[in-house]
């Protein structure tokens, strides 16, 4: 089981020197249970299913090869995002630190992952973590892309 | 663009000696505007996506190796069917017959492509061929994977 805090970050850290990936990503099905993401990332091209949600949520990955990513890639479009995927240190865990691009742009967003439920009670964040959006659907991934960047802040 | 009729086949033809394939196929994601379907047929192992709906339906389809396949497949369980696809010709046409398995036996449609509209009016069917099911859809292999079988009939 996977499990996740989130947090908004009004005011980034430096960020050189962090090691960073550039990802793009898009959804080529987007159900009530089930969606199929194409990522970039690097020079990997995936193709991830996940199903379910909460705890009972499945996935699956496959590394498919260039001309194929390049078949299934229009099938995404007006469902895509991009973001700059900086992984920064801190004690014993790391940081995701998403600095988005294009329409998004201006949006960063801080990811980590824990053990268990009591590491993640247990998480002290640095400074620069803001207003925490754990669970919040409006900053999921597959809602930026189809929706855009939250409106109401 | 795609023209095709569909139809009930109550009373299916012999058989015997028909070109056939065995076809297994789960949706791993079905969505308002999009779907991801996994097909076997004989050989292959095929990750089929489709966008939109009508006119404007677009698709994209990449062959899987063996273990990417088995990999994403668990995750279209409960949306799964099974037929068998004979390839019956029919004039300059082919038909195909879908003698539908599993829980959804004693199912039996067949389907036929044509170049143009006037073609397809023009279609004079075989005399097995039973009530038309163009545009049902009951009658999608999306819907018959999920909700089975149509029952007022």
């Amino acid at each position: 089981m996977e499990v996740e805090r989130k947090f908004l970050v009004p005011d980034p850290p430096d960020l050189d020197g962090t090691e960073w990936d550039e990802i793009e990503q898009g959804y080529l099905a987007l159900g009530a249970d089930g969606e199929v993401r194409l990522r970039r990332k690097a020079d990997h091209r995936l193709l991830t299913a996940k199903r379910g949600s909460g705890l009972s949520r499945e996935e699956a990955e496959v590394e498919l090869d260039g001309d194929d990513f390049d078949d299934l890639w229009p099938l995404t479009v007006a469902r895509r995002l991009r973001k700059r995927r900086h992984l920064i240190p801190h004690g014993e865990l790391e940081i995701e630190l998403d600095v988005y691009e294009g329409d998004l742009e201006g949006l960063v967003v801080a990811e980590t992952e824990f053990a268990s439920e009591e590491e993640a009670r247990a998480f002290e964040p640095p400074g620069w973590i803001g207003e925490e959006v754990t669970g919040d659907e409006r900053y999921l991934n597959e809602t930026l892309a189809t929706r855009g960047k939250p409106t109401n802040r």
